[in-house]
């Protein structure tokens, strides 16, 4: 067998298995994403199937749960939209180290987590992207049972992603699909400041 | 000390450490981010970095390595914006194991190549995204030694992320940052086909 036809037909027994895979899965429903780890890329892939979700014209909500963590460029990018196409809300009133007050802090998430409910028990609303939920849950300002309870209640169809450091393991395992952003290296760490576009 | 003391006293300690680390990082320059891993939320990633950059109102560059890969709500959303705001290049024929032809699997990855190295060497282009392009890097379709070189090479401002499993060593040794995503669970595995605004 010459190399090309090896090539040809390794080619195909892969195109075959694949081919299989996609026709075992045909349960067509919205599904939880959770991005968590310390890497980079949770917030910004949540925010890139939102841009999927919106080319797609579906009705989307972003709650962002920590203040502090918002990048301006996004903030600028996605204002260009109507309400209608995408509802915005940022809560809180930054990191937890920033305002040193865990009274407020647990109302601020409690405020952002009533918008999400909101989110959630509305079927209108096609894709949720609850950002930086996690850090709420860790700190327990909100009871992981609650919301785990509100994702299963949600409409058939509806997206919902969910981003941040240290997952519980209750919403992992209600989660559809979970990724665990691993961080290899990170420019900040070599003395290299946070870049717009990039982080910003 | 109350609790609520307590909280206020870790608060300050963690606050601290965060001004630390942000006075220590000094250096302002363009950087390279890899995605790679198995999970999901590399391209997305990639994606959401591109949505920061138009926010801030950068000329960006998209040069897509595996056209199979490619969303159609990315595409539907990205197609909103000027040529001039972003150059947008769809490369290559799909999948190796749709084509199973590897010298046109390595045409189309030089042409993509091509497209990719003219942004890299463009100081008016502010943020080029590879996508996929460690796929064509793990074939070997592109030498990973062209790819350092061009991007030690670029102009100091330029900001790049390269997506895509398996990246090479030698492109790990030349980022500033890398992430890998790691597949904890995948709704695809429990029977679910791929959902518009998440996968598609």
């Amino acid at each position: 067998m010459s190399p090309d036809e090896r090539y040809r037909e390794r080619a195909q027994r892969k195109k075959e298995l694949v081919d299989r895979r996609i026709a075992k899965a045909t349960i067509d429903r919205g599904v939880v994403v959770v991005n968590t780890g310390n890497g980079k890329g949770k917030s910004s892939s949540g925010f890139g199937m939102l841009a999927r979700s919106l080319g797609h014209g579906f009705r989307c909500g972003v709650v962002q749960f920590i203040k502090g963590s918002f990048s301006t460029g996004e903030e600028a990018f996605f204002r260009r939209f109507e309400p209608d196409e995408l509802a915005y809300h940022v809560m809180g009133d930054g990191f937890t180290w920033e305002t040193q007050d865990r009274e407020r802090d647990i109302a601020s998430a409690q405020a952002a987590w009533a918008a999400a409910k909101a989110m959630l028990a509305d079927a209108s609303v096609d894709f949720v992207l609850l950002d930086e939920l996690n850090i709420a849950l860790v700190k327990e300002y909100i009871d992981v049972a609650v919301v785990v309870a509100a994702l299963a209640a949600r409409p058939e169809r509806q997206h919902v992603v969910i981003t941040g450091r240290g997952a519980p393991d209750a919403l992992i395992e209600a989660a559809d699909t979970v990724t665990e952003m691993r961080l290899v290296k990170h420019a900040f760490k070599a003395g290299i400041m946070a870049q717009k576009g990039i982080e910003l």
